[in-house]
C-alpha cells in the first residue's frame, strides 16, 4: 500500500469544509493530521465534524507539525499569497485555493518561493474537473473536432454576492470571469490579447460600489483562434456554465446539469425544472476530484495538474481585462508585462 | 419528358384537397383532369380554388372520361370498396384513402376487382411516408440496431372526434389504431397475435357510444418480436406521435415535431411551446410525398409502396383487437381466418 | 442531538458495501456496530475499510448483540425471510434487500413475525428513492398531470447476468421486473390483473436454462390505468432506465443519465456518450437515500416508507407473470389469492 | 374578395425562382404579370415552370407595363440602387433583395427616391420571418425575458463559396454577416459600437483574396446591452444557425433544425443525423413568408416590416466592423456618418 499522505488545512469557511469532507470520506490514502482558522470555533467544529484528531492554534503550528506532508490554503484571499510562502520555507507542498493574489508581484513573490523551496503547489481552478468541461477539452486533444477555431464561454451566476463582499473582491474579472479565463486556457491555450465590453445592467448599486456586473470578453488566443466569455451576476432560472468550442472538424457543446432528466408536458408548455442553481451542487464532483487529484499527484509525484503559473495568467487576464475596459480598447497581455 | 399523368378525383373534403394541392402545386408530371364530389358545391369551390377545368357530375361520369388514367378516392369511407371496384372494372388506377372498409368480405371483393383488372392499388397509409418513421425504417433496413426486438407506437389524439363521428367510425381499434397496426407492419413485419386492454378514461360518453378511449395493445410479430401501441383520445398537449424500435445493436426513437426550436427558461422552470398540435400540421409532408409516390408509380410502373394487402390486414388486426377487448384474451389473427 | 442508531449489517458483499459506505461517510446520526458475513474474510475486509470496530462471528452474534437497534440484512435471497424472522424475534428493526422471498407462504411467515414482534421493516426498492422516479411520483401526487391513464417503464439491462446466476434467480419477472412490479405499483397504486408477453430473443441459453430474456407485461390498475413494462437483458447502449405516466391533464417523461451534458458534432452526425452503463452508477443516489431514509424512520419513528407488504405485492405480481406467460393468457392477482 | 396585385419580377436566379414559387402557388392575392432577367433564356424558362404569360425583354420595359403595382428586384447586387430607383420614378412599390448596396451614398440615393416618389419598399432580410427567429422576437416583445441584457448570434455557413464570388462578394462582414447584424437589430434594436476580431483559419486562399473566413463581433447597443455574433465559413456538421437572448427575467435560445426527430444508440453512441445543411433548406419558409407578409402591406396598405433604413444600417454596421477590423479597435457607428 503506498504510504499514506499527512495533510494539514486552514480555513474551515465553506470550501475548507468541502476538502475536508472529501479528503475524510473519499481519499483512504490521505489523512487530515490537523485543522486551523482564525475562528478557532470554526476549526473545532470542522475538526469534530470530520473526526480529526488535531487543531493547531494557528497556521505557524500547523507548519510547524513535522508529520505534515501538504497544506490545503483556504483561508481568506489576502492571505494566500503570504500563507504559499510560509508553507514553502517549511518545505510542505500546497494546495491554494485561488486567487493566489490580485496582485501579480505578490503572486510572483510566491511562486519564486515554491521554486526556491523545490515544493509541489496546486492551485485550485476546480472547473478543470468538471466533467463537461474535461469532455470537451477531451475533444480538443484528440482531434474530435479538428482545429479549434472559435470558443464560447457561457458563466452566469444565479445572484450576485453581496455589496460588502463586491468591495473587496477586486472586481467582477478577478472575483468571477478568473474561473473563465482560467477556462479558457485550458481548452485553448494561451490567450494574447483581449477585449472587454461590460456594463452595470442588474443593480446600479453595483456600478456604485465601482464594479460591473454584465460583460462579454473576446480573446485573442496565440493558435489564431477567437473566443468570448459571457458572464453575468445574474440569471434568474439559475447557475448558467456552458461552453463550445468549435473546430475544423466539428463542435462540442456543454450544457446544464439538472437535479433529475423528467420533462413534462400540460396545455401549455412541454416544461422540464431548473438547472443546479448552487456552485457547490453544480461543482460538487469537480471539487472532489480536484482534491483527489492534488493527493494522487503527492503519492505519485506526478507534476500537479494545476500550476503556480496556473493560478498567475488569468490575474493577468484579468488585468487586462480591467484596463481593456476602462480604456475602451484591445489590450495585449504583453503590454502589462512591459508596463509593470 | 415524361408523359403527365391524367388524375380524376373523388370527394373533396379535407383530405382531398391536400391531394389537390399537393398534385396542383408540387407534382408537374401529373394533371387533375376532373374532381368530383356528392356535394356539387364543394367540388365546385375545390376546382376553382385549385384551377380545375373539369367537375365531373357523378363518380361514374369520372370513371367514364377516357383522358383519366389513375383516380384518387378521397369520399366517405363506406363508398371506398364499391368505388374501388367500379375504378378497377374502368381500367383505372387507384388511390384510396384508408381503411378500404371496415369489412373483410368487402375488402377482399374490392381486391379481388383490382387483381381482375390488373389495375394499380395504393392505399392512403400517408404515415409511412413521414421523415421520422422512414428514419425508424432505415435504422430497421439497414441494420443499424441489428434485429429488432420490441417496438412501442405512442399514438395518442389531441382531442376526441365529436360523438357523431365517433358511433359510425366502427370503434378506435378501426378509426385511430388502423394507422399505428400499419406502422407496426411497416417497422417490423406481420403480426400473428395481439392482446387489447382498454377502458373509457376520458369520457364516459364515448364509453355510452359503445368505444374505448384508451388502449393498449400488445403485438407478437411473427419474428417473435414483442410491441405495443398507446391510444389515447386525449392527450391535452398536442398531437403525440412517437415511435421506438429497441434492436440487438441499438435502439431508434422519434420524438414530436415542433413549430420551433426554442427553448426559455424563467425564474420557475425551463420550457418550449407545444408539439404540433393537428393531424394536417404533423403530417403534412407524409400526405405530399405518398401522392408523390403514387404518381412516380404510375409513372415509372414501379410496383405501389402501400398495396391492397396493406389495406386489408390492419383492418384484420383492428377486428382481433375488438375480440382481444371483448373476450379478454389474446387473439391470434389465424383465429379470425378460420372463423370467417 | 437526536440519539445515534446503532446498526448491524449482515452480507458485506456489493450491495452491503454501497450501505456500509452510506452509513459511515454521510449519516452522522448512525453507527455501524458490527457486520458479519459468511465470508468472514469478505466481513473483515469490509470492517477495514469502513472502520467498524466489530466483526461478528455469524449472524446469531449479530443478533445478540444488545447495543444493536436495527439490522440490513444484505445476505443471499434465500436467507432474506429466515433472517427477518430470527430479527424480529430478537426485538431489531430490519432494512432488508428485495426480495423477501419468491415464495408466498415465507413471505407472509416473515412479515407476521415483525407484526408479531411489533419491529419495523424495510424493504429495499431503492428505485423508489432515486430523483427521477421521485419527480414523477410528485407530478402524479400532486396533480400536475391530472388523473393517470396509462404508464410505461422501460427497464433494461446492459448486458445478461451470468447463466449461473440466471438458474437460481428464479426467472427474469422475480429478479429484474420485480423492481418495476414495484415501481409500478409506486407510480399509480394497485394491479389488479396483468398479461405478459416474453421470449428469448437474445440468447438461447437463457432459454435452455428455462428463462425468458425480453418481455412486455400489461398491467391492468385498479384504476382503470393501463401499463406496461418493457424489460430486455440486453441494451447494448447501456442501462435503459425511463418511465412515462400520461394523464387527463398532461404526461411526465424520465430521460437516462448521462456522465456530462456535452453534445458533439462532426461531418457524419450530432452525437453524445451513452447512458450510465451500470445500476451501481445510475442508482447510486438512490441506494444512498433509501438508507437514510431507513435511518431516520428509526430516528423519528415515522411509519417505514417500503413496508413488507411492499415487498409482498411484487413477488404476487412476479407469480402472475410467470403464469400469464405460461398460459398465455391474462391474469388476476386475486386468482393467485384463492389457489392458495 | 380584396384586389389582386400585380407583380413583376426581375431575376430569375436562384432566389428569384423561389419567389416565383410562392407567389404562384400559395399567394392568390398576388399575380405575376411578367418577369424578365439579362439572361433571356432563364426568364423563359422561369417563366414557363411558373406559368407565367408573359416575359418583359429588359427590366425598363417590365417598368413600362401599367399594368404592375409592385416590382421584386432579384438581380444581381450592383443593380439594386439603380433598379430601385428607377421603379421609384415609375411608381411601382419595391420588395429589393439584401443588400441595397455596398456603398452608403448609393444607399442613400435609392432611399431618397424611394422617399420622393412615395412609394413602398420592402428589403429582403428574409430571417426576420424564421419561425425561431420570431419566437425570440417575441419573448424580447412580451417581456418574457425582461430586459435584455446579452445576446449572442451563430451564424455559420456549411462551406464558403467559390473564391470567385468571395472576390466580388464585397467580403464576409458585407456578405453574410449583414443578416447577423440586421438580425441583431431586430432583436435587440440599435448598435452604438462594434469590434471585430476576425481572421483566416480556413483557407489561406480567402486571406489572399483579401477576406477573413472566421469572426467574432461584439456589439453594444444603444440600450446597454451587449452582443456577439460569431461567424465562420465552414462548419462541417451543416449550417448552424443559432441565437440567445438573456435578459433580467431569463434566456430564450434558439436550436438547429433538423430533418427529423429520431435519435439513435448503439454500442459507441447516441447520434442523430445532422442539421438541415442548406440555407434553401433551412430558410425556406422564411423566404415564403417574407414574400407573403409584402404581398399583404401592398393589399393592406400597412407600412413593410423590413424598411429602407433596415436595409441601410446592416451596410454601416459592416463598414464599421471591416474598420474595426483593419485598425483593430471598437468602432462607433457614428464616426462613420461623420467622416462622410
Amino acid at each position: 500500500m503506498a504510504p499514506q499522505i499527512q495533510l494539514g488545512l486552514v480555513g474551515t469557511g465553506r470550501i475548507g469544509r468541502v476538502h475536508l469532507q472529501t479528503i475524510t470520506q473519499r481519499l483512504p490514502q490521505a489523512r487530515l493530521a490537523a485543522v486551523t482558522d482564525v475562528n478557532q470555533q470554526a476549526a473545532a467544529a470542522a475538526a469534530e465534524a470530520f473526526g480529526i484528531a488535531h487543531i493547531a492554534p494557528d497556521y505557524d503550528a500547523l507548519l510547524a507539525d513535522d508529520r505534515i506532508d501538504a497544506v490545503l490554503i483556504c483561508s481568506a484571499t489576502d492571505t494566500h499569497a503570504d500563507f504559499i510562502i510560509k508553507a514553502a520555507r517549511a518545505g510542505k507542498h500546497i494546495f491554494c485555493e485561488k486567487p493566489i493574489a490580485a496582485d501579480l508581484a505578490q503572486i510572483d513573490a510566491a511562486l519564486q518561493a515554491v521554486e526556491a523551496a523545490g515544493v509541489q503547489l496546486m492551485i485550485g481552478f476546480n472547473r478543470r474537473f468538471d466533467a463537461n468541461h474535461q469532455r470537451i477539452r477531451a475533444a480538443v486533444d484528440s482531434g474530435e473536432i479538428g482545429t479549434p477555431h472559435l470558443l464560447h464561454i457561457i458563466s452566469r451566476d444565479p445572484s450576485p454576492p453581496p455589496l460588502d463582499y463586491l468591495r473587496v473582491s477586486g472586481g467582477m474579472f478577478f472575483d468571477m470571469t478568473i474561473h473563465d479565463f482560467d477556462m479558457a486556457r485550458f481548452l485553448l491555450g494561451e490567450v494574447t490579447e483581449l477585449y472587454a465590453a461590460a456594463g452595470v445592467l442588474i443593480d446600479p448599486a453595483i456600478g456604485e460600489a465601482g464594479d460591473v456586473d454584465t460583460a462579454v470578453i473576446t480573446l485573442k488566443f496565440a493558435s489564431g483562434a477567437v473566443g468570448t466569455i459571457d458572464n453575468s451576476r445574474q440569471a434568474v432560472y439559475g447557475y448558467d456554465q456552458r461552453v463550445e468550442v468549435f473546430g475544423s472538424a466539428g463542435v462540442a457543446r456543454s450544457d446544464n446539469l439538472f437535479a433529475d432528466a423528467v420533462t413534462l408536458s400540460n396545455r401549455i408548455s412541454v416544461y422540464r425544472g431548473l438547472p443546479l442553481n448552487f456552485f457547490m451542487e453544480r461543482y460538487i464532483s469537480s471539487y472532489q476530484a480536484e482534491i483527489a487529484a492534488f493527493v494522487a499527484c503527492l503519492v505519485t509525484g506526478q507534476p500537479m495538474p494545476v500550476t503556480g503559473i496556473d493560478g498567475r495568467i488569468p490575474v493577468l487576464m484579468a488585468t487586462a481585462a480591467r484596463r481593456s475596459y476602462q480604456e475602451n480598447r484591445p489590450v495585449r497581455l504583453d503590454e502589462l508585462l512591459t508596463d509593470g
